[in-house]
């Protein structure tokens, strides 16, 4: 999974690089972990921004901190910092010796737009995926057109449609890889 | 939906009072507008955490922060902060003139724990429902088992089990009340 700080919108649609949220990355990476995604990586081209990320994994990983939540330290060993998109897919090509295949995520719905459903069938394959989510308002479009899946957006009751990141990420990947029904011991 | 910062545990299973996270206000006031509950309330005994949380509020939704954010405002619109369990009750029950029945959610399984169908097949029948989530180390257990119904924990693929309460929030909304299978316009 990649959450994408650079290209995207900003309130008024001009392309932009965001400001990393070092919360959104303790809770993507729990629940990345959660659902056993392979990695996590954050994409920015910022020099600075990426030195800030590398020092809040030495902290939770290495220093005070592994020993402090150990349960964040886990979850932070599958996250990684990467400078863009192209780097993210070059490095798990490099893993798997072949290109993988992109999902967009977007609040919006595109002509192409699948259900969670058909995605689901499409995992079953034996590929490899990256998932994109956008910070700010949402990855910019050419690169949302040019993956190879879009997912269609969460939608709730009515038309309020302005979940966080983080509570999108966390939907997203319980409707792909959450186990709904499990065997509970149950009430009458 | 309440939001318990008391009663609580801390990370050595003491019975405490949790701080409030703006951030957290912010994300599952979102998350319950967009799955259209009829309100959240944020639960605090704390005076000062009490009046902080009313701060923020008139920022948001009468002051400068309603111009510059009205997706917040529109969310904010159906928060509320109250001293305890027992006053979130009593206002639902002036609402309806019935009890209403509480539901638990915690990250361990309790012996009654349910599934999330049965949950939803118990909530097409007409009653008033308070969905409890707990801050810090989970909600204190006298609480959890005296409500009507317990959820399963949310479970990944593995053993890790420990998303943020945002986090949370926002997977069991959507697996209660999400619609996973809408007539996208889909590709082959």
């Amino acid at each position: 999974m990649a959450l994408l700080h650079y290209p995207v919108y900003n309130k008024n649609l001009d392309i932009v690089v965001s400001s990393i949220t070092t919360l959104d990355i303790h809770d993507i990476a729990r629940i990345v972990r959660t659902y056993s995604l392979g990695k996590f990586y954050i994409v920015t081209p910022l020099k600075s921004q990426m030195e800030l990320i590398k020092r809040l994994f030495r902290h939770w990983t290495d220093g005070y901190g592994a020993l402090y939540n150990p349960t964040r330290k886990e979850a932070l060993l599958k996250t990684d910092v990467v400078k863009s998109l192209e780097d993210v897919i070059k490095e798990v090509e490099g893993f798997h010796g072949k290109r993988p295949l992109l999902i967009a995520t977007d609040a919006k719905r595109f002509p192409g737009s699948i259900s969670y459903d058909k995605m689901i069938y499409s995992l079953s394959k034996k590929n490899q995926y990256i998932l994109l989510f956008g910070t700010a308002w949402g990855i910019e479009k050419s690169i949302v057109t040019g993956t190879d899946f879009i997912l269609e957006p969460i939608m709730g009751i009515d038309d309020y449609n302005h979940l966080p990141v983080r509570g999108a990420v966390a939907i997203t990947l319980d409707r792909l890889f959450g186990r709904r029904n499990s065997h509970a011991s149950e009430s009458a």
